[in-house]
């Protein structure tokens, strides 16, 4: 039975672009809604989050962390409070003025009530930071009360002119960690553990690599001394940001006035973090393996690990065939993996496999008659498409195993790919020549504002980060657009 | 070592009211927020929503459903789509007019961008059945496509007048479920089906007792042809109505025109249903069992269910202690106990045994020197005081075992006071004295929505509903306010 690609996906490499809209969208994961910029995230799309969730919720309280809830409405003049923050985070929001509707006098179904005009604008939250830290003070009056370390999962609102499903919407999910500390150093230890647990996250479940590194100045958090993030890189060699770290300093604990009485009675103004991962992380995960049959999953985020599709002419096959896969099910259940049958009988087993594979399940078990005579299936890997002849006999055990293997697959080729597609570029022609065919550059840069404007007016690469980890990048050289002295390289890239 | 109890909680006696309201803030569950009637819950309180959460969304994969994630937001047109539920619905909520600030000209913060009106103002959802049923539009085409078994966690928001932590905020927490069904059978049976999956939670795992029926028609769900709800009990004889589960026939099917081809090849409009809880059930969780030394948690519930504390002199008899307690935590934890050992060196035992006991915890284990040498810990139990002193040999299991001892202990309780104030009124005059000391009052009604009116104006008291499960309720009598004939008892109570 020959493979079916799925001919209503788009070629990657015709439009990546277009490709990825016809993805999420075909695949069942996602789908624009009737309100401008806002997504229904459907039920298979929201399967995968739920497993993203799960294991980051299992993460943060690993590493000491507790949930909470705050408003969804933020007082207008609160955002006023930290002077940068109201620069990256007061203009485009959703702003609630009037909290009453009526009957429209002219019987035009409802209108608003003019009376109901609230005294203060509430702003639907774009991030959480002032309402949290003016909750804070009244959580915070000496050192034992701290350190604070609280998140939370919830939905916020950024009114984004251009969106794309779970890349830039409207209103998106995510979570966002808000801890409170005694000294600069604690906070800024508590800034690096999150963006490492952010790329632990990456690496090992959605079997993405990616750059642990800072932001530039211009690329920080609006009202943060220091932004770490993780970069990762898609198929098309743009780079996707896919978590952020912040060190906020005592900028919110000045702003809303939370002090502590240290240890020898003085007051300090608490040390702040912040921290967050959202929906996006899904669109990552679709760029970073997918291809032009669909989607390819990590067997570590796959609601469905296994398929199984059974192949018969007669009734008295269909049956046994299903009964010994109910069998095998049950076996690798069991093994804690996630499995489906499909025996809907309405559909071919070629239009089953391309629904499957545009599903990105990572493991299709197929059984027919003959599978039936020797004792063996064929199973099929998403990744790779490739196929074998396998007994029936310790399967379960088989496809638990392969399921790790899968998931190192997919981190391997992605890691290749990635490394691949690091450039160290030394001249300004070169850089101009290597940013269109994409990829990460690594280059000297002077390190001032002025320069990195320059470079992204002329084309349109910013710096995604100043890396810690992932490569060697602490050498003397000249900043590859002005020619002044550097110390270190960074990484430019076109990015999402 | 004697018992403290918390002065600073309201005596329930004195003012049962207050004393709720001092408990939620007392025990570290919730607190008011900077904006009007929004809430912030603390993680103590979180902890206890999560296990609501996961206990409930187990059930609900358990029955079938999968969740997916609509937008916080729906246009003002949607709401007028279904005649009743924009009655019910468009009233008192949220209202986004603008989707941008801009810094004030005279240099006052930020102030609304006048150009950024939005074309059609947006409502933030108070609930969600108009733009999941204009998304079901898209999904639906054939009965192949049936039933479909969403649900969506989310927040959501009415603007009430008057709010009071948990039980009526102006934004809270709630699970949605929302279901298309081919017939009307499947839709009534679904409806049926998960108000006694919410019975179910309530008894099992708050260990609250609940009676399962119908609402009056004046009381029903703005837009459904049926609501069926749980009512709970208060400590002060107030009904708690902790969950609902609407048959919306196929109102909102036709608001948004959605038609599925049936297997003739037919086109028919979609059967639907909704059900939901709420944050809410966290009131009915603290005032159906908490006392005034604090709150009584159902070991099902309580995120810290045993709290060991040592008393001790000497650092020797510190470290001895500490050290036998931190082996059996582990061996209680092996079995899937959640174990809190107080060490804090600043306060004294009995300042711990009380704010263990305002928290709920339902064991506290106790070590000092004497067990040591006898080999024995006191076993306290939060629902009813009682200490024993125990062998610490097996602990583990004891505990273990304590735990449902302790949840059916709660639940029999909660079951007793609920009994002994239902009670049967035959006569007007009764109705009248009865209502003033709070419960169930069992009572024949004529069946009207302008007696049902009449009955709340005089006494407050309305029908909280027409019973399914709990009582006898199907006989012949005469309505207690009109003496028109009745086929059948309702509950009439106040109602939270």
């Amino acid at each position: 039975m020959a493979e079916i690609s799925n001919k209503e996906v788009t070629n990657r490499e015709e439009d990546y672009s277009k490709w990825y809209n016809n993805l999420v969208v075909k695949a069942d994961l996602a789908e624009q809604s009737a309100v401008r910029g806002c997504m229904v995230i459907k039920p298979y799309g929201y399967a995968i989050w739920e497993k993203m969730h799960d294991i980051l919720d299992r993460m943060f309280k690993e590493t000491g962390h507790v949930n909470a809830y705050f408003p969804l409405f933020i007082p207008k003049s609160f955002l006023s409070k930290e002077a940068e923050h109201v620069e990256g985070f007061a203009k485009e929001c959703a702003v609630v003025t009037h909290h009453r509707l009526m009957n429209d006098p002219n019987g035009n179904g409802v209108v608003v009530d003019p009376s109901a005009k609230l005294e203060e604008e509430l702003i639907v939250r774009p991030t959480s930071e002032t309402i949290i830290w003016n909750t804070y003070k009244n959580w915070i009056k000496s050192w034992r009360d701290l350190p604070i370390l609280c998140n939370q999962w919830a939905n916020v609102v950024r009114w984004e002119m251009r969106t794309r499903l779970f890349l830039r919407t409207a209103e998106f999910l995510w979570q966002e960690g808000h801890t409170a500390h005694a000294t600069r150093e604690e906070a800024v230890t508590e800034a690096q553990k999150m963006v490492n647990v952010y790329a632990k996250f990456a690496r090992d479940f959605m079997a993405m690599p990616v750059v642990i590194g800072h932001k530039s100045e211009t690329e920080r958090f609006a009202g943060a001394l220091d932004t770490y993030s993780i970069e990762a890189m898609m198929q098309d060699g743009k780079a996707l940001q896919a978590g952020t770290s912040h060190f906020l300093g005592q900028n919110f604990a000045k702003a809303f006035e939370v002090q502590y009485a240290n240890k020898e009675g003085k007051l300090d103004y608490v040390w702040a973090t912040s921290w967050g991962v959202s929906t996006r992380l899904m669109g990552a995960l679709i760029m970073c393996h997918s291809d032009n049959n669909g989607l390819v999953l990590p067997p570590a985020l796959a609601p469905v690990q296994v398929v199984m599709v059974p192949i018969f002419k007669t009734d008295v096959e269909r049956d046994t065939i299903l009964a010994r896969m109910a069998e095998m099910k049950k076996d690798m259940e069991a093994l804690g993996l996630s499995v489906k049958i499909d025996d809907r009988d309405n559909l071919r087993p070629g239009f089953k496999f391309a629904e499957w594979e545009l599903k990105g399940v990572p493991v299709r078990i197929v059984m027919g008659p003959r599978d039936l005579e020797n004792g063996t299936v064929e199973l099929a890997r998403r990744v790779d498409s490739s196929k074998e002849s396998v007994s029936q006999e310790g399967i379960a055990e088989r496809v638990r195993n392969l399921m790790s293997e899968i998931q190192g697959q997919m981190y391997q080729k992605a890691l290749e790919f990635r490394d691949a597609n690091i450039i160290k570029v030394d001249t300004w022609e070169d850089f101009k020549v290597q940013i269109e065919k994409g990829g990460f550059l690594l280059c000297h840069w002077d390190g001032t504002p002025e320069t990195e404007e320059r470079i992204k007016d002329e084309t349109k690469a910013t710096i995604r980060c100043i890396p810690i980890d992932s490569c060697v990048c602490e050498e003397e050289g000249k900043c590859i657009y002005s020619g002044r002295p550097s110390h270190r390289r960074v990484i430019f890239a076109r990015a999402y």
